[in-house]
């Protein structure tokens, strides 16, 4: 009863690993699903690699050629998993075979290519999700659903982070496989584009659009060893960066990222306050939400000043978003489990129509607050995002 | 208008200090009770250093026998805070003086002191009250509070901690102003009645009597040189205890005290899990009750799961217990603060003739599972307690 | 070159589903094992439900008797999943054929059982496991190699909880295939077997033998409809369990287990102090470890006072227990890794022929601390344990 | 041998409690300092409050115009706890008078303001101290200690917040006694001066000058009652105000402040990070100091991996800033303490002639940054703050 979708995998990093896994694991927790993924195909230019990887998940075939993968017949999606200057070639393409595209984020180097790839996949009318795992964690997903259920109430404050502390030292080189986030020409943009923009999609998903920013972006180690030239050379990528900025609900936001951060190693956070209520998330706890309800939605009286609290909702219960999945209440999954709701997401928005978001429209729009943030980093001043949700 | 309540202290050590804190703030912070606390005199053998403290905390003489402090007619409050091997003798001369009697805990070396220390005090007609401060800790009123409210339903568990880390050197001496706690002769038992004699009078003020207990001790460091005879001597105080018992409303309890739990240095904490809801309570956090509602006093129902969680209550409003006499909201008290609400109280109760409590007869029932317990770790067997509350 | 290892599944439940996606994931994350779970046969008796789940799992085969099952030629290893009081026969059974077994625990409903099937398997030399699978949490792990490096030093506390609150409510039947831990004559214990199993089996792990035991235990639901039977029925089973206990080493231990602490989904907890340093662990976050360091095994001196404190390790490391196979820094696994940890670390033990533990000669000494508790839940008194580790 | 210090009170709101509570308690707890305070008299227009506050605190005398304050012989110090468009004119008086002054922070509605008093006070020879009391928590200054002792290393990130929620409702007015923080021509500004003030102070104290910034303010209840003039009035302090800054060290700062942020009531943090190490502070817990150590101060060496973790120090130990003068490891102080401990501070500086620190000169630049802000927020781009520390 269930149909195939027939997976071409390009790139063979973390994230083919991360997407892999979650192929894998549709069968065996979302076995009601109408589409099951099949590892089709994987394609990279190490051959040799490529085999390894292959072997271990299961691809049936290898490519080396990416155009060759995205013309196959028996492919049904193309998972672009590589450096962000790849993107936008790999999903014109594919989408010029009528392939459903799933691409990691961000989008694209720039807003201009983001531009092209929405127009093109709008034009083949093919499905598209880009890979903005965290709102799929059941605890983020959770503060969605409060939101929705209208517990926060006016919003005022929005804050969110992502630090990290692994490029610290001088001596990490940048460039290659495994350090191509630190070469501005792969990546086109540091913590900016890799982590801020995590934060930006999971923002205006709970928050609506942001409309101006104002940032200030630092390089602290201004040149490393470069793996592919085997030479010193500049740092091109932003090491950290800050803005501030405003929703366009009038709520005032305030985002900082970095990989200097010492001790925090994926300290991805966000809160919201509301008049009613606020909600903050933790990613080194991933299974709590935190919330202070201070006007109950199911009484519609302030909860008592006595007995008000911020709540450790321990987001493990059936009753939350994806938990009735898994196991029991008070057994937790993990940051893997992010793309496994992702896969099952995209497949029932084939089987509703209704696609699952963010598609490459919706994450373009994020890339245009990327943009804008480097953008104002550059200036000194306010910028527009021009974002248009 | 305010009436003089003139204090003569026995005993000038760390509760010396932390009682006479309390005196000197009750006009400051409670200024509309009707009696202030006067620091008329102090007493202890050691001249040189009694003079020293009564200079510091400001009282008007000393005294250098208890005996005659007891006695003068300048004095309305003797107030006891010497090793518990005197407890007895001084309480039952002041009774016999009619002074009113404030007295440290554990109330007595025994039962029987213990009970004939109420009988003296009844038969005298004299107000009492035994420091057992934590529960002035407004997070602990406040847990009684919400059982007062209903708000935790039938009663399944109690589960009560103190923790300590001070005395694992076996270099450490015993005996002496300093150590005397672990000198049997001075202490009467070790953690038992220093540490879990407080958990106790938590526990059956929040749940009712204990009626059984089954109990283990340890002592870790069987000997150690005595300051007063100058010698190696036998410990006879226990390092630790651990006791489960019975609470006449049906529900378990578990009780551990140790001074051997390396990283913890006063962790008192409990624990209360009944049908309707759950408090918890921390000494090292003490501005926070913990508290996980299941159902809602308000609505009656169950609180959705989705939206249940432990909330840390950060006890710091005005509407919390005490609390509208210091600060403003999130902004938080100590530990010497809970002594200052045990003299507000017992001067409240002086007013509205409903004694404050613990007093001597309440203290009793505490001194009564302390004993059990002892007796328990003795026979290996269950001991019934006695307490009639 | 890696080898099958053909899986005979008995049951198809929590437990099935568990061990189902570790075999699963042991390809993918653990490639350069030499052994590769294939999935030859799920075994249960209602064949419409087996089915299902042998679809949803991938088993290529399904028999409705296990002793069918257990005789195949085309099963290596025999993964019993069934209620405890199946678990003596169907492993004598599978013994008899020369098969090696991975047995559900708590290994058996009694000493005897346990006795009996121990030596079936020695005599038939066949490898075994018992999924006691919290050893190998990460954080766990790392527990063990901190006692193992000498961080902790002589060690004077153990308490370890087992907390949840899923049986409040009286209108819970009791048997049939969702409830029959609530069901005496197919679980043989309450939470005793359960629950407190697991936090036995890890302390004697992390602090050695425990010798004598004294315990109190309540079902508080004195009857329930059984599901089974379609009649109300006598609970047999323990609600709760409370025991002190004394290891070899000379530490005091207290255990707690109920399904009636309101708030508490799966609270597993323990705490090891020692001399030198404390460990903590709480399977609610299983992210972390906290490690009090009193002395610095790196330089041999106490750590700084005012630099001391509990350290919250995020174990997510690569130099983490297991977490090299995941994911990077920062990013969480759950509570199913520990059973793909498990399978892993079986298959090391056949490829070194060091066998993981605990095998069923290991998870016999757990039996006997249970058998003890409860034999002093009856008796008032302390028993002897037995245990010969 | 102590000498008096006549303290001269101008004030009796919130912070003339929390003043003359630290001058009453010098006696008690810092029985070593050689100046004794005496609460000579208290100053205010309303005559009856102002009767009432003495006679609770034991002001010796009261006034009800501070100009006749100022000039009173038997004052040595006066004390500024008025709505900050008064500290100027009292503190250019009573400097010319030849006080001593202790003023309310922030120090002045402008930097203008500022320089006239910093020039008066030097001019007048007379030892000043603002109060930004928060120095003062053990826990803050132990992060002191920790830069100081070079733990954290060269720094990457400043980042710090203050967030209430006690103006959210628009029915709260402005102006009067007790909200004049919410009427700028009493405040000068609105979260800007009363809680970023606290955070610049301790942001420069321990992470050096603060050189330019931009800001970004709002105000989200344009207008409200004032219970002056008895009209609706616009509102023109700002409500939130979020900056973005450099420290001359070159590290990045974020600091953010707001009123409207559910569920916070005085969530003043802050967080450095350097490369071998970070510290964290959170107000509502202050007992504790987190502390990531990356690279041991006493080793020399990188913390083993394996072993690295974010401390909680629970600053209760007698090594521990001002905590030898309290009570025993694991016992807690509060908020009003660091009144106490900056009064002891005080008078250290008077003996030893080394003044306590922030004096009039040094606030001046924390007035500065405030200034740079609030510029910044008008013009949308970055400002110069002109900081000389």
């Amino acid at each position: 009863m269930t149909k195939p979708l027939r997976i071409g995998m390009v790139g063979y990093g973390f994230m083919g690993r991360a997407h892999s896994n979650a192929y894998n694991r549709i069968g065996n927790f979302f076995p009601e699903l109408g589409y099951r993924p099949v590892l089709q195909a994987a394609c990279a230019r190490d051959r040799e690699k490529l085999a390894r990887f292959a072997s271990t998940w299961g691809y049936a075939d290898i490519e080396t050629d990416w155009r060759k993968l995205v013309a196959r017949p028996d492919i049904d999606v193309v998972d672009i998993c590589v450096p962000n200057n790849l993107h936008k070639d790999i999903a014109l393409a594919a989408a010029a075979n009528g392939k459903m595209i799933l691409c990691e984020k961000p989008l694209a180097m720039s807003v201009a290519e983001g531009e092209a790839m929405v127009e093109a996949v709008e034009r083949a009318g093919v499905p598209t999700m880009v890979w903005y795992n965290y709102r799929r964690l059941p605890s983020v997903s959770l503060a969605k659903q409060l939101v929705d259920e209208g517990r926060i109430g006016r919003p005022y404050h929005y804050r969110a982070r992502f630090l990290q502390d692994w490029t610290i030292s001088s001596d990490l080189p940048q460039g290659g496989a495994a350090l191509w986030r630190l070469d501005v020409n792969a990546a086109g943009s540091g913590v900016t584009g890799d982590l801020l923009a995590h934060n930006i999609d999971t923002a205006m998903w709970l928050n609506g659009p942001i409309v101006k920013v104002m940032a200030e972006t630092e390089t602290f180690v201004k040149q490393r060893l470069h793996q592919e030239t085997g030479k010193v050379e500049p740092v091109g990528i932003d090491d950290a960066c800050i803005f501030i900025c405003r929703f366009q609900n009038g709520s005032m936001g305030v985002f900082e990222s970095t990989r200097y951060a010492r001790g925090h190693k994926a300290l991805k956070t966000f809160e919201l306050n509301g008049a009613d209520g606020s909600v903050m998330f933790d990613l080194h706890e991933p299974e709590y939400l935190d919330f202070f309800e201070y006007r109950s939605k199911e009484s519609g009286q302030k909860v008592p000043s006595h007995t008000a609290g911020w709540r450790r909702i321990h987001v493990t219960n059936g009753e939350h978003p994806y938990m009735s999945h898994w196991w029991v209440p008070g057994l937790v999954i993990g940051y893997e489990h992010s793309f496994v709701h992702a896969v099952a997401d995209f497949i029932q928005g084939l089987e509703t129509g209704k696609p699952a978001q963010p598609d490459f429209r919706n994450a373009l729009e994020t890339q245009k607050v990327c943009e804008a943030v480097l953008r104002s980093a550059r200036s000194g001043r306010w910028e527009e995002t021009g974002v248009a949700l």
